[in-house]
């Protein structure tokens, strides 16, 4: 396998050409102190180098030796603490935190492009600190400032990690029935006790504690709460202190994900603190969901790219057959043909617009975060808006990419010392955890366009065509393409909102093909502008092959919009009528 | 896991009321006499409880323990041999084969249904008999007299297994380059030498020899020939002789399908028969591999059927949120979900469609091999324009539907214990080996369809024209929705035969999605048919299913075709554009 490399020029273009970083950086007063484009490409360098000579490394030996839960601890694969170690020594855990506490800092449109570099070099091993962040982000947002300054330096440094627990065998997707309970206490913490389910990092040997969230509820209250509960308490002084009654019960055996310990949490009478206000935990807990959310899609991106990497290689040095147009019998590698091309491209034109939408969605993030007025509100907007589909779009893409990339491969594919099918298996749970993508297509259709009235859609879509308008290396009929994708879009959204009173299954049973369809629709404006910004690059073939994709894409791969949209307007009829004893 | 329970009312209904097989079998006296309906349907149940009580109970733990490589000898996982004997000893190796052998006879209509049973209960198990049913029909087909009475029995009664001995390293999905040498000796038997990889089945503990099919070439020659090589020499009585240079190198780990060993072979001057003439030995191979292309299909096909059984019990046991509808809060199974309904009802439509194409393309074999005059070359022409189809189309629509039945699960899809992931695993390989989905999508659109100037196709097109216009229960604008695609692909096939002269990589660059709107737009034509004959059988509920998924494959599902369609039109400068050097 060759070793993991980084995308830099691609990111570094859509950070500075398509989604014009330097100049937002430059308006927030709070990251542009923090840095410039030269730090955040010597930020990506690093990334890049850290994942490749120290992550990637340990993605298949991580997979074949996987973690063990021996005497009540969790051992992850050998090399994981040494590595862990110098991923947390460089500040990397923190690199998106509040500088007040020790973070780095540092933007999301940013941090978005790390987090892809991790999960394309290993997955299992990117998710510990990817909860220990969003963990973070969580009490930063809610928790009081004694817990803020007792518990996010040590999470930015590394040393604690986070976990997020919320399901429980009776309560996943829908939480209103969870048990676990939290008992006042006259110190002002509660006694939290129960069990969770699928709490992945819910123990490891890598960090000196974990700092659980956990979701129970109030004594005689049918709401829900958040606490903060430590595995190993924490003294006034801040240094460690006993056990809290926080063990884990089993590890689960999985399908891929080996080297990430997937834990069921037993809570005894576990010393915890509220987060936020009584009742209101899952909103607070959406404040970390939301970011997981969008790190998960990460998760499927990152996989994407680095099937992508692995099958263009392997296409370029297998050789099997004849080029069609060869006059003569003679031995081609397997990227003169046809249908290998086909695969290579739809991978590569739906990573590279997957990135798009990382990197847009974390630029509104960042808008949400640091700007003021207008443009924070609106962010905010877009931040709501795209947080589902990034989610689901990107992982469910993600399966496809790394599938049609095992494809590649033929029957060396399905065998584990390619590395290609383990791709496969770790990123097909990203289409299921910290909601599936039915839930979040749901949430798109349901609170984030009708709920809203499309009003966050308009504005989005109006603000597209402004864009495309202004497109000038562009194709009329490209951008018609695209634009009449757009009107479709609108009027099929305009039909659900019309008929979702009428026809309550509507929403449900119409979401993930409406978000599919706006999917790939803003993939189309994502190509256009790609393709049009790429004529600033000084490397030719760079320009080049931005044209190439866009062309595929728009030829290729915008009508599958069409397809989901068809589907959306035949209604729910069909899904509806049959009575469940019939299935 | 429930147990696994065969859909008999559903492969009754295709065989008796959509595809006629009790007239069929009587027009066929070498059918006539060995059974009728009455006596299919008693195999049929048979099967049904063979793979319920003795196969599918060894699945998740085949998959747990594995295949071992000891010694230099393969093991399979505990219960196998027992279970094996049990199979082998009801005689259904040999259920399709010629009893003047030891065969029992049967049509492949009515094999292709026991063949889904195998793989719904345990694809890992059903491969080492399908291996050896499709070796024996090679042999039946090109070998001489000799061959087929010293070996025919014996693969029949399951007591010897057969393999299939093609790809080497450097030669895959193109056999020209491989190595593997035959040298003729004095006796007319040859010495073959060389090293085979990807060996379903090479080697086993359960029968008492393995009768390898070898690819190789002779001296001075770059033709390839077929070889008979038993791994233990064969006595001039029929008895057991010495070890015949046939050995194990190793095993492969693979991504799924754990309990059949996938061997690389080492050939050390051992002796083998030909089959067929010299240099011609593809030609008889493909006997093999055409068999064994249809049961691959129909591994798909049984995967998805098991997926969608274990998805519709889950939905149906899942108490998760409240249906849409509901005027309270409360506590529904999944079922209720629109969205959990769209996933049902797309895997329940698209398989019940996938046994309508196996039980189709069985029928055709069985009137290619038995009927006589323009029925059968009509039928030889469909059984060559549907094999790749079935091949292809089962196999990618049954890695959809068992991903689409993991989602069902939630996170409880992800963990082993499930089960249902194992299903992803096991039949993700059935679109790579025996030619990769790409490979068959070739044939199809470049042999059969346009290298018969649409003759076939045309054939296929008016028969199911005819048949729809006499269907008098479907209405009008379902039966225009299927016509109008049917339309629509022969004008399509005509564009790429008017243009792959001038375009030789189209033929390549649009084959997948030719396929693939081809299988989409027969499944329109299949339900329609199912919809019609459903009224034949007084079970109402079965009627009412039937009408329901009918709807919503037309409603739903049909207009994929539209989209594959478009991706054909759209030709092939956006695929071959771009050099490789830009990949």
């Amino acid at each position: 396998m060759n070793p993991y490399q980084a995308p830099l020029q691609d990111m570094q273009f859509l950070l500075t050409q398509v989604f014009d970083a330097p100049n937002t950086w430059e308006q927030l007063p709070a990251i542009a102190e923090m840095l410039d484009m030269d730090t955040a490409s010597a930020i990506l360098e690093e990334a890049a180098k850290l994942n490749r000579d120290v992550m990637h490394p340990l993605n298949r030996s991580g997979d074949e030796q996987g973690v063990s839960f021996v005497d009540g601890k969790v051992i992850t694969p050998d090399g994981f603490k040494a590595a862990y170690d110098t991923f947390a020594q460089g500040g990397w855990v923190g690199l998106c935190g509040d500088p007040e506490f020790g973070g780095m800092g540092m933007p999301k449109m940013l941090g978005v492009l790390v987090d892809e570099m991790g999960y394309s070099a290993n997955n299992s091993f990117t998710l510990y600190s990817s909860l220990t962040a969003g963990a973070a982000l969580c009490i930063h947002a809610h928790a009081s400032d004694e817990l803020k300054t007792t518990y996010l330096p040590h999470l930015y440094s590394g040393h604690w990690a986070g976990a997020m627990d919320m399901t429980e065998p009776q309560a996943g997707s829908d939480l209103r029935n969870i048990r676990t309970k939290a008992v006042p206490q006259e110190d002002g913490s509660y006694q939290i006790t129960g069990s969770k389910i699928f709490i992945t990092g819910g123990d490891q040997d890598l960090t000196e504690n974990v700092i659980h969230l956990v979701l129970a509820k109030l004594p005689d209250s049918n709401g829900i709460s958040l606490f903060l509960v430590p595995k190993i308490a924490v003294n006034a002084d801040g240094s460690l202190g006993e056990a809290n009654g926080v063990t884990v019960g089993s590890i689960e055996h999985k399908m891929g994900l080996k080297a990430s310990a997937t834990c069921v949490m037993n809570f005894d009478s576990a010393r915890g603190f509220l987060i936020g206000e009584a009742n209101r935990g899952l909103a607070c807990m959406f404040t970390m969901m939301n970011y997981e959310r969008l790190a998960i899609g990460i998760q499927g991106l990152g996989s994407a790219q680095a099937a992508y990497q692995m099958a263009r290689d392997y296409a370029n040095e297998r050789i099997q057959g004849t080029a069609a147009d060869a006059t003569e019998k003679r031995n081609d590698p397997i990227i003169v043909h046809g249908d290998v091309r086909r695969m290579l491209l739809t991978v590569n034109a739906m990573t590279q617009a997957g990135r798009a939408l990382a990197v847009m969605t974390g630029k509104q993030l960042d808008l949400a975060k640091y700007a003021t007025g207008d443009i924070q509100q609106k962010a905010a907007k877009y931040v709501g808006l795209l947080t589902p589909v990034a989610k689901a779009f990107l992982t469910d893409r993600g399966l496809d990419a790394t599938i049609m990339s095992q494809q590649v491969f033929g029957g060396h594919g399905y065998i584990r010392e390619t590395g290609i099918e383990q791709l496969v298996r770790d990123t097909r749970i990203a289409q299921i955890y910290e909601g599936t993508n039915g839930i979040q297509a749901l949430d798109f259709i349901g609170r984030k366009v009708t709920g809203d009235d499309l009003h966050a859609l308009s504005l989005l879509v109006d603000d597209i065509k402004v864009e495309l308008a202004s497109f000038d290396k562009i194709k009329p009929e490209d951008k018609q393409a695209v634009l009449s994708r757009l009107d479709a879009l609108m009027q099929t959204a305009q039909f659900v909102n019309d008929n979702k009173a009428q026809h309550p299954a509507l929403l449900n049973a119409s979401a993930v093909d409406f978000l599919d369809a706006f999917g790939y629709t803003l993939y189309g404006y994502f190509w256009l502008a790609m393709a049009q910004q790429s004529h600033k690059v000084e490397d030719k073939n760079f320009t080049a092959t931005k044209q190439y994709l866009a062309d595929f894409y728009i030829n290729k791969l915008l009508h599958k919009a069409d397809y989901h949209l068809a589907q959306v307007n035949a209604g729910d009829s069909s899904i509806m009528g049959m009575p469940a004893e019939l299935f």
